[in-house]
């Protein structure tokens, strides 16, 4: 068993560091904030004897080795550290502190693993301020080249790499130097399933493909009061019309497709302006890639079709592209596994968030555990989980730790 | 005549002052930029030989008067220089310029007025920084207290009356202090009529109503991709929905009710994040004070609809009302004479956008004239009015400035 008191009072902790003037939890990737929230991490890591080491994109990893196992491929657990704006506390920490747990529980209880233990960290998982997401680990994956993802440009217009060497995190490890056996990630579902049918542990054998992109409109600035209606080239108004189709589209479909505009801002943005341009985000998600690619296009139709209506100029920049992923299943059959023997009902699930996993999938066989999030809510700081929840699934997440490391 | 050189060089030098970094004009109420406009202001005020006077909301006045006419009321010109973001060089400018244009212009002549002739620059008249707009001439006329006025927050969270002592025009003279017998204000029409039409004069003889609100509308902040669309409360897509209903609403009816919603901002604004609040400006005009009610209770109703089956919470914020205003028609008839006399053709109008003629006019026979806009652009940098009609603009506001100050 975890140590159920010293996970949760660093989740706590880890909880309280990167807030804002009003409270809020804003640790976004680079930031003073998320220094300080891997600061912490790295103490952790350090009071239960693992080695450190942190790669060039900034991931961090605590790596449990001893001299019988240092040639085996490691097991890797993680996620990471990085909120989003007014976050809650569990996303994504949840499962860092809790591999970490799993690790110090397994040394302290004397297990000789044939294979080493680590624990990632990874850089800029939600992609909020240094777009994709999930970057750390596609870096580590060999997804993206480490010197394109540290030249990324932010929406404050910083620069990753460089925000990395200001806050001491640009490593020199290469990134991929430890080449897992096997990944597992523990997360908060975010989403109401769990918590709906009353199943505490999920099994997630899939994750949905991710299509983000930015649009922006140009238009023409013109005065409120004195242009008629049908004279106007109004951004701000395409804009509007852009995330009605998406909301409509999406909602009068059968299918599990999910559409968001998070993101707008007009300009000039003054009340007595039509706006000259206004860009939008649009994040669209679908289980299946044949879907997702035809939700795609018909975003791109109507784009061409109001463009011509309105008389505005539309492009479209591509943010993020993720197919949908398939889990290893014998990872999976570990999680039902583990579960069962606890005692606790388990259900096979897709992962509607992009998470770690799907990156690092791409060179190890990977899967993911979810616990219930109350209500559904997540990016939210009413995001919550209750304690028994959390420790029962980094108890499930220990149990498939030392089976996977055990040969 | 006046002096078409002196005139239009001061128009170019003015629209010079508070370019930003980006080489935009953006000269807001009580910054830095609008100090320096101020300033050269000033400095042309003191060159002409006039009193300077300063009242407590900023307005600036240049006063030309002698023993003879001390004891009349004044005939007042004027306009404002404060700028939208990214504006053009002559709205507002061009009438302030031209008055006291007009005033020097008969000085020199030796003209002997049996009134004293006077030319203001009203404080914040866009209203883009500080709600109200029209403010210092709304102060001026009595319609708002200058407590009130010089406590207004701006949406930089900056306050007015701090500003403006901060740049040095927080002025000693009481609002109001000069009883105008007479206000006449040129400017440039921001619309397309008189370049359609061909007519180089407008004599304006009314205004339409304007309605300001902030509508703020709060849903429930949650993860893009693990949320079903049944389930989200989006203050986001809300925010769209009242922009598409707006325009929709006046695009389709054969009323000339304009509606614009020229700000938009949403929280946290993240792209992976459903927007937990939106905030947007609705600026609704119409000439018919009648329809414009209709208009705002037609809005009201939406907005109760639109919370109910969003499930989000809206509430609105009042930022300025003003009722159309009918403007003197003895004025409106000297403009049309003094056209005619000057051989240049004239149309009778109304004003789409706000002016300090409409708040004076609470105090004094007030009208306006208007000189052509190519392609009806203002509050943009390509608003433009060619030099001829410029100086036929200032002639006719030197003939009607003579014919009000005779008697
Ligand atoms: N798990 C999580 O919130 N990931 C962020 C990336 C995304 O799914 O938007
Ligand atoms: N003339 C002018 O642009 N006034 C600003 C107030 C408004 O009409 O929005």
């Amino acid at each position: 068993f975890i140590n159920a008191e010293r996970l949760l009072g660093r989740l706590r902790e880890l909880g309280q560091i990167g807030r804002d003037g009003d409270g809020r939890l804003v640790r976004l990737a680079g930031s003073d904030a998320d220094k300080a929230g891997r600061d912490a991490f790295v103490s952790w890591i350090r009071a239960a004897g693992l080695d450190i080491a942190v790669d060039r994109i900034g991931n961090i990893f605590g790596i449990w080795k001893d001299r019988a196992n240092v040639d085996e491929a490691p097991v890797l657990l993680g996620s990471h550290i990085d909120s989003v704006i007014n976050a809650g506390i569990y996303d994504g920490c949840y499962g860092v502190l809790s591999g970490l747990e799993a690790i110090e529980t397994l040394k302290a209880a004397g297990y000789a693993p044939a294979r080493p233990i680590a624990v990632a960290a990874f850089t800029n998982e939600e992609g909020v301020r240094y777009a994709p997401d999930m970057m750390g680990s596609l870096v580590y994956a060999g997804g993206l080249p480490v010197k394109e993802a540290l030249a990324t440009v932010g929406t404050d217009g910083t620069v990753l790499g460089a925000e990395l060497e200001r806050i001491g995190y640009a490593g020199f490890e290469e990134p991929g130097f430890l080449k897992p056996h096997a990944y597992v990630e523990l997360h908060i579902e975010q989403g109401p399933i769990l918590e709906r049918e009353g199943v505490p542990i999920g099994a997630v054998e899939n994750l949905q493909g991710i299509s983000w992109q930015r649009v922006t409109i140009d238009g023409d600035a013109n005065h409120a009061g004195t242009t008629p209606m049908s004279m106007r080239r109004d951004a701000g108004h395409a804009a509007a019309r852009i995330v009605t189709f998406l909301r409509d589209r999406a909602r009068n479909s059968n299918a599990p497709t999910v559409a968001t505009v998070g993101c707008m801002n007009f300009e000039p943005n003054a009340i007595n302006v039509i706006p000259s341009r206004a860009a939008l985000t649009v994040d669209l998600r679908d289980p299946d890639e044949q879907r997702l690619q035809a939700e795609e296009a018909a975003l791109a139709a109507y784009l061409r079709e109001l463009a011509a209506a309105e008389e505005v100029t539309i492009s479209v920049e591509r943010l993020a592209r993720f197919e949908p992923v398939a889990f290893d299943r014998r990872i999976v059959e570990l999680v039902e596994d583990a579960a069962r023997k606890r005692g606790l009902a388990s259900k096979r699930m897709t992962s509607g968030a992009g998470h770690d996993a799907q990156m690092i999938a791409r060179i190890a066989p990977s899967a993911m555990i979810f616990v219930p999030s109350i209500g559904g809510i997540s990016h939210n700081p009413r995001e919550h989980t209750p304690d028994a929840d959390l420790v029962a699934g980094a108890n499930i997440l220990l149990d498939v730790a030392a089976r996977l490391a055990a040969q």
